[in-house]
């Protein structure tokens, strides 16, 4: 395969299909990863691009993610890690499982995305490679701990390799999504119609935003950006 | 005039002449102004705009040139602050005449031009506020007192206006641009042909980043990005 | 005079004079410095110092003032900057007047300050110097600019000269004061009794961390700490 | 038992050493607890306290630690949590064994540790748990993902632990300790004889630190501190 392709790991409901659909609309060869893969599929075949099953923190899936991808669709030359959810609970609350349960998929997985992204984009000496962030990848709140934790460590992965694969041609940048992403399916409220026009994040606007990042020239790189909607408190 | 209208406050050689360009090929009616508006003439004649003569740090200044340009070009809805150079110097050889005309400059010329874009746009409820940034915006260096100040205190100024305006559905955002424009006119540093390619920002790309800025949906605005090049160290 | 000096500029009713009390206690010769000098007299007298007036934003009246403390009392080894209150606005309620003025008292001021002691404790390679910062130091909420601006900017001084005077011997500091200063003569709002025990800042107990951040020997010294009640949101 | 007691988990040699007797002599009955809970033996005995194994990386081993202590010395009212070293990598030659190591010793052991001194104070509504930060904490560099990731979470934890447990009465704080530490055992380069006077900060200063900021009153708490040598840049 020589096509240019794009891997998403974490192509749920929200913005991950966004983020598909708009790498798929700009000319990439889109692999549309979630932990379960079939759950993909519509999506997949809406884009005219491949699903796959992989749960991030495990190395030996991420890697055969990008064995497949490289056969199956070609060199990926831009690489989103955009993990899913977490609980919020205060600090007697919270358990050790769950701490490393968080952490392995908010940021071990980002390590494994991370290496095997560089490891794909080293020897071309480009691509870009953005890890999804939050609010709380700034500042841990109180009963916040079990999202921040690994949020943190995500934004500190995202540096290191900033600092050390920029000049090697891989543009690594780091997001913080401050607010809600709109997602009717749910509930009211991740609803518009409930919550107020352009009062959540809109999906395709976030996507937008990750594709002119993988635009920008190399003189002109962005590490960092936020993004939250107009009436967000920050 | 009903036209829609950029003022670039600093629409020097480099940069500012970059953001002019941009905003004119994007269709606004572009106000170009620096202290000397004449030297402005030609790359207003290039885009179609017009030039004015306007020391940001002085209010008077600012108050004629909004009231001109809404009069002989339109409303602006796109208005950048692009401060220029500084001088560095240790503490023992400062002196608080620079110090105020650097903060002058920098930083209550923002202010001023803030504030009259915030009262143009007001009334329409939309519009872009961009104040350009700088690596000393976030740390002050040893010799570097006399760019920090005003710089930290203008980013203060854009966090206060963007979280008092943007429910106004005024966007306000601020630039980090860190490292070096390219200006072949300003001597071999500022040169690719000596720094190598794509060591230096190139004000295109730049322009380019303000120009989505302006383009974000309100539902995922951004109020501070950095840029700087691949090769740059952070 | 070969005594060892303190220097509190802005040594008003709170913080101020607890500054004063808490370095004569710790055997310093306490210059007690505020706009109407008079007004420190009682002070002065209590702690066996001396009243100055100075108004901070005069760079005339700073070097008499220190010219007249290393006359009239010694060298000064323990400087601080402490500037006083400001006036909340939102941006189209500001004046260039009220700016400027906000910035020279709690900006400049500290710059002239801060250039004189550097000055005075250059030759002998050692003293402390320490600029009063507030959550506004950090983060530019709205109506707050007047309050930001200058406080951001104080801050990037604060960093500049830490950075160019530290390898000097001369220990520069900042401190994040967050939260109200317990002041029964200012009313109910900053009185205890009417917020609970322990809910305002004690000036005495942010006394003793300054003369703490004094005390660190040069291996271990502290650029900025924060400083807030137990019940303060942050 | 009645006394005071106070837990160190990470007691080596150097700054952890240095944390137990300051305790002692500030008249705690002091916890060394490290790995190897016998290397700990001769410092237990020369200050009076006890020294335990404890692997913080392990849940059993922190609450066995805290259930022995409250037993053998008394309630905890000072906890300190100062994990130890990491390798320099860069992405590729980094592998998730090591990540996932380093973040167990360096946060999942901060969670262990931090949750039961909550725990353990919670009752009281009083005490301190300082948990021990680098430059690592606030940038993440080239080459070091393996330190940074675990210290910004870390950081994260100390965050919303102090948001939570402020309001409860206990203080958590957080240190940057931005520089080597003397430690002529570790060879030449942590050797004052060959760096320098002061040029690495001293155990025993930051101790000092650490106790003031066990000391503060609840009106005027720190949360965060940098420590550094004079001549170190940053």
């Amino acid at each position: 395969m020589s096509a240019k392709a794009a891997i998403v790991v974490g192509a749920g409901p929200g913005l991950g299909s966004a983020l598909c659909r708009r790498f798929a609309q700009g000319g990439l060869a889109v692999a549309a990863a979630r932990r379960q893969g079939d759950k993909a599929q519509p999506l997949a075949e809406e884009i005219g691009g491949r699903a796959y099953s992989c749960d991030a923190g495990k190395q030996d899936d991420v890697e055969t993610l990008f064995t497949r991808v490289e056969r199956e669709l070609g060199t990926p030359e831009l690489v989103v890690f955009n993990p899913g959810g977490f609980q919020r609970a205060g600090i007697l609350e919270m358990n050790a499982e769950q701490v490393t349960a968080h952490w392995r998929d908010g940021c071990l997985g980002g390590f494994h995305v991370g290496q095997a992204a560089a490891a794909a984009m080293n020897s071309q000496g480009r691509g870009t490679i953005i890890f999804t962030g939050a609010t709380a990848s700034l500042r841990g709140g109180a009963g916040f701990a079990n999202l921040a934790m690994p949020k943190f460590g995500l934004r500190a992965l995202a540096q290191a390799m900033a600092r050390e694969l920029w000049p090697q041609g891989i543009h690594v940048a780091h997001t913080i999504i401050d607010g809600q992403i709109r997602n009717e399916s749910r509930g009211p409220q991740y609803s518009e119609a409930e919550r107020g026009r352009d009062a959540l994040l809109h999906p395709e606007a976030i996507a937008e935003a990750y594709w002119d990042l993988h635009q920008q020239p190399r003189n002109a790189w962005t590490h960092e950006l936020d993004l939250r909607p107009w009436v967000e408190t920050f």
